[in-house]
C-alpha cells in the first residue's frame, strides 16, 4: 500500500534526513514524509538497528518512500589492523543495508585523526586504504560510495578529510560510478575554493545536504540552523552544483539541533518545505 | 629598572600572549613574565585600554618584557561605507599602539563573513582593501602586519580569512616588509595543505602561536588546549616553520581556555615553561 502524498512543484528532489528528526523513530518519521509529501528520506543507521532491516525495508517501499543515502560508512582509521578490519566489516554491513533499502549512496565520514600519535597523514592513508578495500564490495552491489569532506572542527573527532579538494583528489583514485562525493553546505561555505571546487568536482557529485549556519555559533556539532537562518549562501551553492552536474538528485536537509530536534514533525516538515522552497 | 629574570635554555623565544591569562591586569601579566623568565609578551588590546597606553609602554620597559605583537588590528568587513572607516582607523590606532610598544607586528584577525547578505567573497574584499589602506601607514611606523588565517569555523563570526593559502595570496599583494603571515596552530593543523603552505609562505612568516587542539571537542572558541593535551603535531609544525624562515622570533602560547584562565599565574606558567619545552 503506496500511501504517500505526490511532492509539490519544486520538491521533487526534497529528502528529510533522518538525523533531523533524530527524536521521532523511524516508522515515524517515514510516515510523515509521506504525509507531508517529502518523497525521499536518508536512513541512519542507528535509526535503522532500532527498527531492524527488513521492517526498514518495508516501512519505505509500503510508504512509497525513497531512501536517498545511508548515513553512514566510513570511520576507516583506528589503532590496530583488527580493529581497522572490523571497520571494513562494518561498512559491509552498511552497504548491505544501503543495497537492501534501494539507496543509491553510502555516504562517508571518513574517520577521524587519531589522538594517540597524532599522526594525520597516516590516518589519511587508513582512509584511503579502507575506501580501497571496501569500493568493489560496494560495486557489486549497485551502492556509489559518497566521501563527504567534514568541516575542519571535525578533523580530530569525525573526518581527517575536511575540503573538497582533498575529497577530491581521494576520490579520482577510484572510478566515478563507484566513489564520488557530497557535497554539505555546512562542511564547505567557508571554502576560499568552494567554486572552483565544485566545478572541479563535476561527474562525481553524488549527494548535495543543506542546512545553514547559524551566527552566534557554538557547539559546532548541533549548532546546524534551518535554511534561511543563517549565513550560508544556499541558492548559489546550489546552482553551483547543479552545473556540476548533480541537477536531478535528492537534496537532503541535515540539521543537528536540539530546538529542530525537539518540533514535532507536523510543524517540522512544513517548514522544512516552505524553507526549501524559499532558500535552497 | 629591569627586573626580568633572563629565560632559561630553550625559553628564548617564549611569549606569552595575554589571552592566555586573561584574568590578569596588564601589570600582573607582565610581572609574572619577568619573574617567571618569559622573554616575550603578546598584549591584547583590551587591556591596554584597561591599563592605559602610556603606562604600558613603562610597565613593559621597567619589566624588560618585549612585546611580541599585538592582538589585534582587522575586522574590516561592515556593512557601510562610514563603518568600514571607522574599522581602519581604529587599525590605524592599533598600529600607533604597536609601535609604541616597541611592537614589530600588529595581528590582523580580518573579520568576518557579513550576516545580513551572505556574500562571503563581499567580506573578502573589503578585507583586501582594508588592508591597502592600512599598509602604508603601518610600514611608515615600523610595524608588520600580519594576517592570521582563522579556523573556518571563524568564517562567519571572526575572519572569513580561513587558510594558509588564502591568506598566502592575500599577502602577496603587499610588499613583504609590511604584510605577512601568522601561523596558528589551532587553526591551520587540519589543513590537507599544511606543510605545501608553510613552504609557500617562505619569507612570510612573522608570528607563530601554539596551543592544542583538545578531544572531545566543544565550543571552538574556548577549547583550546596547553600543548601536549590535544592531537596537534607541534613539533612537526614548529620544523616547517622553522623551514620557512621563521627560525628566532618569539613564540606566542594562545590560549582560549576558563580552565587556563582559572589557574593563577605562578602555576600556568611554569607548566607552560615546561609544555612549551616537551612538546613544541
Amino acid at each position: 500500500m503506496r500511501t504517500a502524498r505526490p511532492p509539490g512543484p519544486g520538491l521533487e528532489r526534497l529528502s528529510l534526513n533522518q538525523i533531523t528528526a533524530e527524536r521521532a523513530s523511524f516508522p515515524q518519521a517515514v510516515e510523515a514524509c509521506a504525509r507531508h509529501g517529502v518523497p525521499y528520506i536518508a536512513v541512519w543507521r542507528h535509526k535503522l538497528a532500532e527498527t531492524g532491516l527488513d521492517r526498514a525495508v518495508r516501512l519505505v517501499r509500503d510508504a512509497g518512500v525513497r531512501v536517498s543515502s545511508v548515513c553512514r560508512g566510513g570511520m576507516f582509521p583506528a589503532t590496530t589492523r583488527a580493529a581497522r578490519e572490523g571497520r571494513i566489516e562494518d561498512n559491509r554491513r552498511a552497504v548491505d543495508e544501503a543495497a537492501a533499502l534501494g539507496a543509491p549512496v553510502l555516504v562517508l565520514v571518513c574517520g577521524a585523526a587519531l589522538p594517540p600519535d597524532k599522526d594525520i597523514a597516516a590516518a589519511r592513508r587508513m582512509v584511503a586504504d579502507g575506501i580501497s578495500e571496501l569500493a568493489p564490495y560496494a560495486a557489486e552491489r549497485g551502492v556509489r560510495l559518497g566521501i563527504e569532506p567534514m568541516h575542519p572542527a571535525f578533523a580530530a573527532e569525525r573526518s581527517c578529510i575536511t575540503t573538497l579538494s582533498e575529497a577530491r583528489c581521494l576520490a579520482e583514485r577510484f572510478d566515478p560510478t563507484s566513489v564520488g562525493l557530497v557535497a554539505d553546505v555546512y562542511h564547505i561555505w567557508w571554502d576560499p575554493a568552494l567554486y572552483e571546487e565544485l566545478a572541479r568536482a563535476a561527474g562525481r557529485l553524488v549527494g548535495f545536504h543543506v542546512s545553514d549556519w547559524l551566527v552566534p555559533g557554538g557547539d559546532v556539532l548541533m549548532n546546524r540552523g534551518m535554511m534561511g537562518d543563517g549565513v550560508i549562501e544556499l541558492r548559489r551553492i546550489r546552482g553551483a552544483v547543479e552545473r556540476a552536474g548533480y541537477g536531478e538528485g535528492p537534496i537532503e536537509v541535515e540539521i543537528f539541533n536540539e530546538a529542530v530536534w525537539s518540533t514535532p514533525l507536523d510543524t517540522l516538515l512544513p517548514l522544512i518545505k516552505e524553507r526549501y522552497l524559499a532558500c535552497v
